[in-house]
Formats: structure tokens, C-alpha cells, sequence
């Protein structure tokens, strides 16, 4: 019985429900988790695979119909929304739905904003089917958890189509039978392999995810037509792309529990397993100096000693999995942002030296949130800092506090020219909203000098360029 | 050891590549691919599932670059490859790959006659390129069949994005690292649920392909770099969406056998288990007369009588898979056409008592290509027609002669403004065309009342429309 008609009845619930059923705590969710994707946005939105994909693509687009977060190009809303999902994840550092591994703001944000900007829609509405497409894509993703991604599906790809079209879907007020459809168009245009992690087509899978939601929910309202028995008949998305599919984690208590309730921010762009250590070496830093300090002994879980004892990472990209980068760049630059990852820092001598010095120890006993970090001191003093749960975990969130500083970094990184607190204000008050194209609105740099349009300047330019303006 | 490195071979293949290479025969045969192609968009190019898709997504597509084959609208040219694929396909026309069942020529004709127009090519250019992409996505096929397909994967889709990204990027002339970069974004872009096969998506599969193949190619060709072992990792596209793959299959023999050899044309639109039935129809219908005939007997292989033994078909989908409905329509219009296949005509009284009076008999020593029609006459004469193989299998192929009328008859239906005659001698004689978007530039409606942009007429208006002019 609770296998039948799953994708009907995932689409009555979207079509059916209202914004007043929502409790409040989801709603400041939601506030949260769309302040960190327009952050992740604005930071990202000049990095090198932005710009390729630009220049690739930016010739076969339509109309200046919707925002670049933090650019001054505007595109055809299908594209903006490849763009601003593509921003929000390629700094590795967008929100995380613990259960399933999903980043699932950025498909169905990038979606909803386009579409906010050729669709008028109040705050409020825009709110709601952020919520409903979080939920959608993370009830699919529960489903086919955890074989789906251990296949080598990127599951924030395959699955967050789902989120982009039931929110665009949303918005557009579709009835039970055209979700239904989007749902199905969503399903059957599902992709994105593992294999690509490390390349730029990673961060294409959430952009295509929303580009394709949002498509399949436009389908859909003009009456293109798909199976309606697309996630679980036999030759549909569970079964082909699950193995062992369990159908009832999407339709169980819809409407009761909240997806969103799982979702986690990031408060370092680095693998969640160096965190704790990140956390404990910015603690005892006040006590760290070259000269005075003897020996440097982290203490983890044996899984982040497999994933991350890498004393000599390469390039930036391996040092978000590395153990000891983390912990040196927290106590020699006392941070670690973006620019503690970037390529130039990892070469930097005073952060490899130290990197050399830092010895690794693992405990089953340790959990895998938890850290230790002990500096020896020479004159035989040891400070230790013990970090039960890393920010950002389950068991200690970041605050809107810690969510509105990574907010500020990430926008002077990526986008010094836009008016980040404007934009924080606009996202707490979002629901009072009028137009929530404000959002968007106010994600682009103010009046300066104009950026060339569809300019590929590295990050470096195009931070230099911001900074004489 | 032929494992390995798949994807960078078959890159290395395709980009070194030269049109001096391919035989005659290959060459002829992607003519008549072609001439296939063409014909089958024009007639497609009106129907109801091509004109909610241009509704819907028309105002976000960009500058009128592509012609739309068979209408008056022009698009940028990914959304005229997504269109241009789609109408190849909605009639069920198009060509076969026998061994994978692939319908190989929309996405990959789709994706360069848009490219050929905003960026010039020669004909031969373009029919090399045309060969190239149908290997590379029949190849890519052959090494998941048939698991692929039997799990659940629509697999013109699903290895039509391959063909297009690497048709698409030997006319951009990408070399083989950027080649292989272009696979990579075709692998993970590959989606395409059989699940939605009886509803409007399934086209879409096949304009999502060239769209997305278009893409890939158009982004490598950018540096946007992705995994080289997009086919065969360990978490790439073999391996996930296949079971058991069979990679040495994609790179054994590469350039000396030619999988366009193994390419089928139909020549009635519906099921191929019904054609040798059509055909034994059409031979003895000199003798048939509705008063005259008494018994109808058909004597099929037992596959046929399982998949298409339907007496009473309720609208056109349901007529392509009816033993009964092609016997009829063939006996009582002496065609087998689109029209025949239209929901007007399953509701005809003529045929609908035909159908009743059709007696299926199966026999496993009758070949899946052979049929036996048998009418027994009221004045004891008794007429059989044996088809030992039917007119498009691989023992019986379509003749060039074949194609033209099949084309014409096409071209007449969904886009009689078309100067059929022209664009067959400009396929014909395509390798010496200078440009190869001659053929874009005569798919279109000779000047006559203009359509409104973006119509949505139903293909019957549109068909009283043209015949007006």
C-alpha cells in the first residue's frame, strides 16, 4: 500500500500544502539555509569553472531576464539558474542534509530566484517552496540512501532535479496532476556520476540539477506530459538508479517532519572530518608560537586519519582533506576561510613547515565530530583543547551569528561590491517580503565601474579589479 | 589491459579522425541516415508534444541562430538541437540500431545541423562528424547491452548525449584531451527512465541528449574539464548505469567496423513486430474485398503474438503495437503510414471491423522477421503472401528509392511548405555541399503566410493551414 502511487501522492502533497502549515522553526531554517546558499553564491561566483562555463555557454542564451549572484551579467532565467546553483557549490562549501549527503539548497534556491524574476512571487511564497523543494529532493534522496550514492550517483545532482522542479513547480501553482509530471521530468532527466569529483563537472551537476527542475516544472505547467508512476514503477527512479529502494521514506509523514531540520552549514570549506581539528587548534592558538612550541598531536576518529592524514597536499583541492593543512592554517593565519584553501596558501613555507611538524593519532574512542589538539610546549607546559562537537555538527549548529560572519567573508571574497547587509536584512525579513525577486535584487555588486560582460577573469583579478573600485 | 583508459582511446579515436578514413559504404550509409533523419523531423515537426515543449521553454531560448526543421521559428542552438531531436523522434520513426535498440540519428543529426549554423562548416565536415557520432554512442551501447536497457535506462538517451558531445565536438575540432573532456560531460549528463515511454518525456530523452551532448562539447571546447575516466571508473558511466559492462567492446576494432553497418530504417511507424505483417498485407491486398474475403489468418513468431495481439486498440499509441490494426489499415487503406497510425483512424468503422475479424496464430518456426498472411475467400480461393524477411530488416533494407518515398510522404504530412526535392539532392550530394547548413537553410517552409512564432496550433490545424497556402 505505502509503495503505491508514491509520486501522485508526493504531488498532492506539495500541490496541497499551504504556507500557514509550516511551524516556525522551519521557516528560520529555511532563512538559514538560504542566507548560507547566497553566500556560498556570492563567494563562488567568480572562480575559474564559473567563468569557462560562462564563455561557453553565455552565447546561446536568451534574454537578461534574471541575476548572476554577485555579477553583473544577467541571463535567461533557465541559465542564471545553472550559474547560481553552479556558484553556491564549487567552493565546497554549501549547507550538507546529513542523512543522505545532499547539498540541497543550491538546485532549488537557483531555481526558485530565476524563476522569482520572470514570475512575480511574494517572499513568503518563495519561502514556502524552498521548504516544499528540500523536502521533495530529500525524501527522494532518504529512498535511495545510502546505495544510490555508494553506486557513484552525485546524489546532490540526481536528486536535487527533484528539489528544483517540486519548488519551481511550487511557485508556478501547479495542480497535483502537472507536479506529478514535473516530478516525472525531474526523475528522467536524473544524472550526475561520483567519478566527476575532483573535475569542474562537479559543481555542473547542481547546476544542471536546477536548470532541468526548473525546465521540468515549466513542462509540466503547459501540459507536457510524463509517467506518473516515475519514482516508483519498475522501470522509474528508484528501482533503475536504487538498489533496494525503501519507497515509504518518501511519502511517511509528510507534512510532520521537516527535512530542512537535518540540514547542516559548513563553517570551513574543507571535508567535515577536518573540522574538529580546525576548531580545537583555533582554540589553542593563543598559546602556539614557532619558537615556544614543541610537539603538535592531533588525536581523531580512525575515519578522518583513513580520509585526511595528508602531510604534503599538493594543490588546494587536496587540501581540503588534509589534516594537518587544516590545523596549520588555524594556527599560524588563526583562520580558515577560502583563502586558507586556495593554492597559494598551501605553498605558503611557514604553513608547510608546520604541516611536517603535526602528528596524527587515531582513537576509536574518539568520536568522529570530536577532536583532540595538544601543543607540547618546549618549557614543558601542555595545553590541550578538547572539541566534543565541531561547529557546524549536529550537536553544536552555527549560530545565525556564525552564519551571517561566513556570509560577510564569503561576499567580500567573491563580491566586495554587493551590500551584504542589506542582503542578510532582506533574508531574515524575507517572508514580509512583497517581491521576493529582492533577494536577487540585491545580490549584484552596486553601481562601479562595469565588469566586461561575460568576462573569465581569474578570482585574483577579479578581486584585485573590485578592490580599486 | 583493453580496459583501461577507455575514455581517452575512444577521445584519441574521434579526434584523430580523418574523412579519408571512411569508406564509401559508411559514408552512403549516413546519407541515408540522414535523408531518414530529416524526413522523420519533418513529419514530427507539428505534432502536440513539440509545441507544448516550444511554448514552454521558447522565452527563455536566445538569439534565432537554428533553424527548427519543418517551421518558421528559429532558436539559439542548443534549444534547436533539444527541438530538432524531439520531432525526429515523436512519430516513432526514426532509425534503429539493432543490436542496442538505440535510435542513433536524432541526437547526434540534432546537435550538428545546429552547430553547423553558427559555426560554418563543409558538408563533409559534417557527415564525418555524423559517423563519428553515431560510433561513439552505438559503441558506448554495445558495451552496456542489454543490461542497460533491461534495467531500466532509455537508452537513446542515455548514449545519444555520447554521440551528439562527440559528433558536436569533432565539427568543433576539440583534440583528444578536450574530446575526452566532452565524454566525460556527456557520461554525466546520461539520464533517461524507459518508464516514460507512452507519455510525452520520451521524445524529450532524445532532444535532452543533443542539447546536452551540444553542451559538453561546447564547454570542453572551453577547458571546462571533467573526469577522464568518465566511462570506465569505478564510479563512471559503465559501471554505474550498466551492470557487468562489456568496455572492450567500445574500443575492439575502432575504425575498421562501423556501426552505422548495423543502422535499420522503418518503413511503416509502429512496432517492428507488426512490419512483415504490413508487408504480406499489402501484397495480397489485390485480392481482398471486404465481401469476398471470409477468414483473415496471421501466422507470426510467438514474440509478436505476445507483445502486439490487441483486436481492439484504443487511440494511435496503443494501434502501434496491433497485429490486428497494421493487418487492417494495410488491407483496407493499402498504406501504413502516420496517418493510418492517428487516433482518427483507429476509430474508422472500416478497420475497426477488420480488426475483429483477424485470427492471430502463432508459430516459434516463423522468424521475428517473417509472416505468413493467408485469406481465405468466400469461393474457396485461398491467398497467401509469405514475407520471409520484412522490408526493413537487416535481410530486406529500406532501398534508396525506399527512403525518398518515405521521406516525401513525411515531408507532405507535417511540413508540406518543404521543398522535398531539393533538400533529398542536397543529402545526396551533402559531401560536396561547401556548407553543410545548406540543409538547415531547405528544412524550412518555403515563403508562404508566415506562422505566428511560437504557434501551438494541433498538428491537424496546422496541416489545413499549410494546404491553404
Amino acid at each position: 500500500m505505502t509503495e503505491d502511487a508514491v509520486t501522485v501522492r508526493l504531488a498532492r502533497f506539495l500541490a496541497d500544502s499551504r504556507a500557514g502549515d509550516l511551524p516556525q522553526a522551519v521557516r528560520h531554517e529555511a532563512r538559514r539555509a538560504l542566507l548560507n546558499y547566497l553566500g556560498c553564491a556570492l563567494g563562488g561566483c567568480r572562480e575559474e569553472p564559473i567563468g569557462r562555463a560562462l564563455a561557453a555557454l553565455s552565447p546561446y542564451a536568451g534574454a537578461p531576464q534574471a541575476t548572476l549572484i554577485g555579477r553583473s551579467e544577467r541571463l535567461d532565467a533557465l541559465h542564471a539558474a545553472l550559474f547560481n546553483a553552479m556558484s553556491a557549490n564549487v567552493l565546497d562549501f554549501d549547507d550538507t542534509h546529513l542523512a543522505t549527503v545532499i547539498h540541497p539548497s543550491a538546485p532549488v534556491a537557483a531555481a526558485l530566484l530565476a524563476l522569482a524574476e520572470v514570475r512575480p512571487a511574494s517572499g513568503e511564497q518563495l519561502l514556502h517552496a524552498f521548504i516544499l523543494g528540500v523536502e521533495a529532493e530529500c525524501r527522494v534522496g532518504n529512498a535511495v540512501s545510502p546505495g544510490h550514492y555508494e553506486r557513484g550517483w552525485h546524489i546532490s545532482g540526481t536528486c536535487g532535479v527533484f528539489g528544483a522542479a517540486a519548488a519551481a513547480g511550487k511557485l508556478l501553482g501547479l495542480d497535483a496532476q502537472r507536479m506529478a509530471w514535473a516530478l516525472g521530468l525531474a526523475a528522467t532527466q536524473a544524472a550526475g556520476l561520483v567519478e566527476m569529483l575532483g573535475s569542474m563537472a562537479k559543481s555542473f551537476h547542481l547546476g544542471a540539477a536546477a536548470r532541468n527542475g526548473l525546465a521540468a516544472a515549466l513542462l509540466a505547467g503547459n501540459n507536457f506530459s510524463a509517467s506518473e508512476r516515475a519514482i516508483e514503477g519498475p522501470r522509474g527512479f528508484a528501482h533503475v538508479l536504487g538498489d533496494k529502494p525503501n519507497l515509504p521514506a518518501i511519502t511517511g509523514g509528510l507534512g510532520e517532519t521537516w527535512e530542512l531540520a537535518r540540514d547542516a552549514y559548513k563553517p570551513y570549506p574543507c571535508g567535515v572530518v577536518v573540522h574538529p581539528v580546525i576548531d580545537g587548534c583555533l582554540e589553542v592558538r593563543r598559546h602556539y608560537s614557532p619558537e615556544a612550541t614543541g610537539r603538535v598531536i592531533i588525536k581523531v576518529n580512525p575515519l578522518a586519519a583513513e580520509r585526511a592524514d595528508r602531510k604534503a597536499p599538493r594543490d588546494g583541492q587536496e587540501a581540503k582533506l588534509s589534516l594537518q593543512h587544516g590545523a596549520a592554517v588555524a594556527l599560524v593565519h588563526g583562520r580558515a576561510g577560502v583563502a586558507q584553501f586556495a593554492d597559494a596558501c598551501v605553498a605558503e613555507p611557514a604553513v608547510a613547515a608546520l604541516r611536517n611538524r603535526i602528528e596524527i593519532e587515531q582513537d576509536a574512542a574518539v568520536a568522529r565530530d570530536e577532536a583532540f589538539v595538544t601543543l607540547r610546549m618546549k618549557d614543558s607546559m601542555i595545553h590541550v583543547s578538547h572539541v566534543q562537537h565541531a561547529l557546524g555538527s549536529v550537536g553544536r549548529p552555527m549560530s545565525d551569528a556564525d552564519l551571517e560572519a561566513k556570509f560577510r567573508d564569503l561576499a567580500a571574497l567573491g563580491a566586495p561590491g554587493v551590500d551584504a547587509a542589506r542582503l542578510i536584512d532582506a533574508v531574515w525579513s524575507l517572508d514580509a517580503a512583497a517581491e521576493a525577486s529582492t533577494l536577487a535584487r540585491l545580490a549584484v555588486p552596486r553601481a562601479g565601474p562595469a565588469a566586461p560582460r561575460f568576462a573569465t577573469m581569474s578570482p585574483k583579478e577579479s578581486r584585485r579589479r573590485k578592490k580599486g573600485a
